[in-house]
């Protein structure tokens, strides 16, 4: 690792988290359950890796605007309005998430679909509120919804949520697997890097780069993420560990070994890294981002 | 009735509907479940009443730009995706709607509440789209988005079905039914409304009294909802019918009367067309339109 990181990660979350707790509707504004609920998931101490990487992207062109900040916090919205709906009965039907009782076993089924529907609305708000958005081309502005609706929707995240539910129900090729895992997780990750790129004014190289260096990041996310569920524990995880197993799943460690995986997830970092090859120490976060993906213990 | 407004309104929505089919992922394309199941609600034949307030309050100021559909249709795609995540078990638990099964009685809840999430996004994905937005002044096109998520969003849409959720455990105040009704419904009429006043350029003047025009029309929609609900048929409302006085909710005629309450719209259109006094023959559609939400059967 070429820089301790952690540093940096504890300072952005924590400029995540305030920024959050500053903007959130209040709890006890009306509609006071639907706010409540929303704060209930979202203030739960995620590591905020997406409105991260939207920072450190946008760092490693240039000084990036004041608006970083909503912009980067959507991604974190939205992941936290898919994190809801994915633990819904109908669907995974989790009752833990990081460390608590997921939301619809605390506010109930209806509540918890409000929640994640109001979640999702707020990301393209904040990224459109000119009270939020003040120091930002609106050409650029456009380009970064943009970015966040194909990287949350159909051909992204909610796509690759809907073929996840279909392979439940039926035997799925390992390459199947693969893109629904592209999709899943990959395309957010790939769309709040690109947002800070264009945030901070990026060459099109650059753009070009750091989608890249998304593209192998997601992929590592996903592989390390398939390893904690095998060798993770519920206190560790805040979740329910070794449910990939229990469901019969196809995951990186039962096709390629742990060590097979683990050897994966290593080459996508390196990968990674190299594709900031072109960027000067401002990139550095984002090379200590790379390896702390695949380091994490949760 | 000032004019005979149905050929107008036959005509937009088969544009609407031209346009939802033409632009719309193909249902067999990856995931194809999932577009399939978005195909099966979004082209039930709705009455498409936002996207063509939309053309018509961007008519009644100017040529609106070519972009006026994909702006438009996301009205629409909030709107069904809305109409799918209500109708689940966990929300309204209804069967049937536009004379179908529901979609989660087709596609099942999973399937259904990715569905919802799907047309959510795919509504800014349009808004933002630089191959279908290619006319309209990029801030302008901001100003759209923001008001398309204040409308959908907590403070808006979501908000008003989180009160009425709420509000299915409780005895509530007339008031506060007033309240959700205003939310739930009205807050997306009046966004598609400014919408298209923003895309042709609105002065204030006339955004201030398009809004006020979209407040009293909102309220007449409401209004005569309730009505149908206590004396349409299945048959023509394409879903069941009398459902509210089985469900002990407070309406409109069980609060007014049913002359009452008739009475109470037709002083809403009133007072809807009186707001367009400053507007010439370019905003007869939009007086047509005030008069069809009361006089409509289903």
């Amino acid at each position: 690792m070429p820089v301790d990181i952690q540093p940096y990660l504890d300072r952005k979350r924590e400029a995540v988290d305030r920024y959050l707790e500053g903007h959130l509707p209040a709890p006890h504004s009306s509609p006071a359950v639907l706010h409540e609920s929303i704060q209930y998931s979202l203030l739960a101490g995620g590591k905020r890796i997406r409105p991260i990487l939207t920072m450190a992207s946008a760092e490693a062109i240039g000084p990036p605007p004041a608006a970083v900040l909503p912009v980067a916090c959507a991604f974190e919205l939205i992941h936290t309005y898919s994190l809801i709906h994915d633990d819904l009965p109908a669907m995974d039907n989790d009752d833990f998430r990081r460390g608590k009782a997921t939301n619809h076993k605390v506010y109930g089924d209806g509540m918890a679909i409000l929640a994640g529907d109001g979640l999702h609305t707020m990301a393209f708000e904040w990224c459109s509120r000119a009270d939020l958005v003040t120091d930002v081309d609106p050409r650029c502005q456009v380009r970064i919804i943009e970015e966040l609706a194909l990287g949350a929707g159909t051909a992204g995240m909610v796509g690759g949520q809907a073929l996840d539910l279909q392979a439940e129900h039926q035997r799925v090729e390992w390459e199947a697997l693969q893109q629904i895992h592209a999709h899943k997780t990959g395309r957010l990750i790939r769309a709040a890097v690109r947002a800070g790129a264009l945030l901070s004014g990026a060459t099109m190289t650059q753009y070009e780069h750091l989608t890249g260096y998304a593209e192998d990041i997601g992929l590592a996310f996903q592989i390390t993420d398939d390893i904690l569920n095998v060798t993770g524990t519920r206190a560790a995880l805040g979740k329910d560990a070794q449910t990939d197993g229990e469901r019969g799943k196809q995951t990186y460690p039962s096709v390629y070994g742990l060590d097979g995986a683990r050897r994966l997830a290593r080459e996508c970092v390196d990968r990674a890294v190299t594709r900031l090859d072109g960027f000067d120490e401002k990139a550095d976060p984002l090379r200590g981002i790379a390896h702390y993906i695949v380091n994490r213990t949760h």
